[in-house]
């Protein structure tokens, strides 16, 4: 090949950059992490781990200096360092101005209300003044979500009471209040959109959620009413559009009753995506290579009719490796991926996907092989 | 995870060391690689990269030192130093009595001779006095094959008389002449064979050679007579038995009007089987570092009703990269794969596949691609 080949920067070093690592060799892009520890999940696997610090400006500008293209692994860096190497002229996608509605719920809340999107109703509350007030309208249980820094369940509260609110409270985190949502399941929508505008958008998923941790994605959502599987892609487009994301938005939604309200966004490859490293024709981390290089994007059409892709959670005996050749041996059709991470309790430490026609099937097919791989026992 | 990952070592670091090495990481296997340089294909994106020479004992064993289980990317490392290695204890995968089918051309007949399997007539040639006599009992064209060191069609002389086989004889390598086979077409099977003797075969495919080169793969081979399909994979089970392969086995085949007849055997992943990246539930790569590691086969059953993979060759110009843009608009669902390789005219540069329903409508599209990256024009 001649003519450089493009680099990609990948700043954090988890499972969702250990597996854009595996895909960026087949379109000749040279990919680099940058990782805290030479231990972490990517950095075990990629040929230009750097290490460095993600809150240190100095790292991220060495990191950059390096890069054609800045992504991301996690919603986590400062976005005044952000803002720093864009003025400094480094390609950052997506921008600091749309991953801004990734790293603060109140901005996207904000934001989304304005562009008329559902939402469930919210509100900033910094007293338990506030937080009654809210729940007086809203009724009770109430959702509190610290505004930054949370991720898999972590900085969520679903209070029952004021005397639950109060314990929350007390830490003095910056919070909004959300209406506790009955929602029927929990579907998500891919989008990948390119600096040229070029969108892409995968079937629609329904996802299974426990303590605020992705259990399990079935591909397509079973049942999806196909009007409404298009206003969930269509929404996607727009939200994308309307941010100006560049690389993949993962919207997570709940369908109730009434219709679908958006939940959460994140602007990386998505735990809600991984079934597409199988069962779609472009995996989710190719096309996050793609669009973020501004290059045509992959379809996003079913490479399989359906496709269940379970986590796979850290239990009390951290030796997945000696459960591994079992799992392979009881089931040659289920796809593992492991992500090299130390085994602590209720930790993802990889995920399995099952392909083929029936759902059921396939959900039950990669459960027994998440939850042996995960315990030892069968489910 | 706990319980140290195995490290699989890959002598050689061609595209197709590259290729598991992008398999490795979902199945926690830690992969390295000896590479000549280090801008080799595999060199590039491996993490554990040794540089060395394949050739000297004393880097074979510096290199088998750090890893469970050796294998390979190529035939060519010197016999005696395998056998070197596993005085040692080192276990080499395949071994290399094993290995020295795929080594040497007559060692191979031979030993396909004394158990029964169809071959083209060959003999071992010396001189042009030897030459004449075999011509005169399978007729012309004759072909020349040097014993050792051949691939991707060098060392190997189709002779349409005794002056172009004097040509030949007079470099004075080892030779063995072997009949000009009038075959219709050429078949390929893959077996994947574990030490502890589980194997898997893979769907009998169509390949296209040109000047020795594999230029496409069908798969499934179009119009297979079923009972043809099943006794060619029974053949590369039987061989790969025989032999003792560990890791993957890939047999050429000739299909003629009086049947099968073995052309050539590989012993590593294989151009024939490209198309598994995602045409099979579990690719060759995924399939080798099992069977290498004696885990569980995976399932070698199709992942979509046909593939179709066409080798990039490299053509006058050598700027893949500013036409991989417009392949990847044009066809937003062919798979590309480059190798990372400075281009040169005819050399192996990466490939493509088109997957879905129609075998001479994914043909179409993945030539298409791949002639466009090769020279810009389409086909």
């Amino acid at each position: 090949m001649s003519g450089a080949d493009p680099v990609v920067g990948m700043i954090g070093a988890g499972q969702l950059a250990r597996m854009t690592c595996q895909a960026a060799p087949s379109l000749g892009i040279s990919f680099r992490v940058l990782a805290g520890a030479a231990d972490e999940s990517a950095a075990q696997v990629c040929a230009q781990t750097r290490l460095g610090d993600y809150r240190s400006l100095g790292d991220l500008r060495d990191f950059a200096a390096g890069c054609d293209v800045v992504t991301f692994d996690h919603e986590h860096v400062p976005a005044a360092h952000l803002q720093a190497l864009e003025q400094a002229g480094v390609p950052v996608r997506p921008g600091s101005a749309a991953l801004r509605h990734a790293q603060d719920k109140q901005a996207l809340r904000d934001r989304l209300a304005r562009l008329g999107v559902a939402c469930p109703r919210f509100a900033p509350v910094a007293s338990l003044a506030e937080m009654t007030s809210f729940a007086e309208a809203a009724g009770w249980p109430v959702v509190l979500k610290a505004v930054t820094g949370g991720y898999d369940g972590r900085g969520v509260w679903i209070c029952q009471t004021p005397g639950d609110a109060a314990g929350v409270l007390e830490a003095g985190l910056k919070l909004i209040a959300e209406e506790h949502v009955a929602f029927d399941r929990e579907l998500a929508v891919l989008v990948a959109r390119a600096p040229s505008g070029q969108a892409a958008v995968y079937p629609v998923v329904q996802t299974v959620q426990v303590d605020g941790i992705c259990r399990e994605v079935l591909a397509p959502a079973p049942g999806l009413a196909p009007a409404r599987a298009t206003e969930a892609q269509r929404l996607g487009i727009a939200i994308a559009a309307e941010l100006g994301v560049t690389g993949l938005l993962a919207v997570e939604l709940f369908e109730t009753s009434g219709g679908l309200l958006v939940n959460e966004l994140a602007m990386r490859p998505h735990n809600s995506g991984h079934w597409t490293i199988e069962g779609a024709r472009t995996s989710q981390f190719e096309q996050h290579l793609r669009a973020v290089l501004d290059l045509p994007l992959g379809a996003p059409t079913l490479a399989a009719p359906g496709a269940v892709m379970v986590n796979v959670l850290g239990g009390a005996d951290p030796d997945l490796r000696s459960r591994l050749a079992h799992v392979m041996a009881a089931d040659p059709g289920v796809k593992v991926h492991l992500y090299g991470k130390t085994v602590r309790p209720g930790r993802k430490v990889g995920h399995v996907t099952a392909l083929g026609d029936d759902l059921a099937d396939l959900a039950s097919r990669a459960r027994r092989a998440a939850s042996y791989l995960s315990t030892g026992t069968g489910q």
